[in-house]
């Protein structure tokens, strides 16, 4: 059994669809820039797997180097994220994922998230949120970060 | 075996009384504002509890919607998030928590505040501290962050 | 099995030699500032480890009032914490670590870094990094931070 951790950050921009922890957020007037649909949970959970797993980061994995990922959507990447760890031999065990900023709001909408996390690991994702108290680059509406733990292990898919 | 991840941030204010790690400081001129006591170690331990356990945040669990926890001390949440958490056939392993800021200094009382909260939980509760260098959010004393990971498993509380 | 997390931020300062994740970076043309060599990757690492063996913190391990830590780099801090995490009985299980900043450009060196901290810990060490899209104190160029978790448990050497 092995952990990771992974952070993002995205800055909130004005003309970009909010695209947030496997979901889409239409009423949102701002959304996550990026070089993908910006979907900080997910990112974080891809690097939180694929160090885990001993297989670098989201960057060498789908970084802009990488042409075919330019625009691809969070769960994509998980998806190709999961193909990776298992076929090095890991399987995830779980994941915890944390939104941390004022937007947008996961409440309404976390069982959703999960069930659609949850289906691209194929192992349980929690999804929390938390604000800042008003503070840092979150609390003032900058930007939105996610952060996210993982465990994995070798016993194969057949056991989960 | 589950992991989970929190991370709290409460902004720093005068007139209010500082609890943080599941203890007082009288001496502290400014404390953590909030609904609740402030305790942001505390929050950050329930929320990676809930998180491992699939149990939703402490939005979810002891929100504005739920009065009867309004201005609720830090161990008093996490004593319920473990109750819950039992509940659901889940039993802490450890949890690691650490408190990110320039006040209060945690290190005179690392060994209260690990006392204190790992009776709370039921299980070894480490306690670290770091600052920032002076930089952001909790470098410039606008307020103090925790973070904290912990693993559970569902062997039940006999083993622990 | 037990898990421990750590965050360290250091300032960027010039006139100082970067060292980050137990490599120098002489091409760098500021360094991270700190009684030590302010490896924010290492200091991490070790916060990481000593909390999931409930071992205190780097504060109380290697602190200002132990002045034969002064200057120390930053796998010299790992040698000492993984020998006092054994002495206790724990072992490394594996550590995830990920550096936050716009510098240095850890991608290149990822694999050196992994050998030089993997060696150090006695045990896998995967390093990622990412950015904070140009915001908050890594973003703005102020500093770096680093996260870790870690798996330790008391099987002793043998096993790794």
């Amino acid at each position: 059994m092995r952990t990771g951790l992974g952070v993002d950050v995205h800055r909130l921009a004005e003309g970009v669809a909010m695209h947030c922890a496997g979901l889409s957020f239409p009423d949102e007037p701002r959304g996550l820039a990026g070089h993908s649909d910006g979907d900080v949970a997910a990112h974080a959970i891809c690097d939180a797997l694929l160090s885990a797993g001993g297989l670098g980061d989201l960057g060498s994995n789908f970084g802009t180097s990488e042409p075919a990922w330019a625009g691809a959507d969070g769960i994509a990447f998980i998806a190709e994220t999961v193909r990776r760890l298992r076929a090095a031999g890991w399987s995830p065990v779980n994941v915890s994922v944390q939104v941390i900023g004022e937007r947008p709001r996961m409440a309404a909408r976390r069982a959703e998230a999960e069930q659609v996390l949850g289906e691209a690991v194929g192992a349980p994702v929690s999804v929390s949120a938390t604000t800042t108290d008003g503070l840092g680059l979150t609390g003032r509406g900058e930007g939105v970060a996610a952060i996210a733990s993982c465990l994995i292990d070798d016993r194969g898919t057949a056991v989960r």
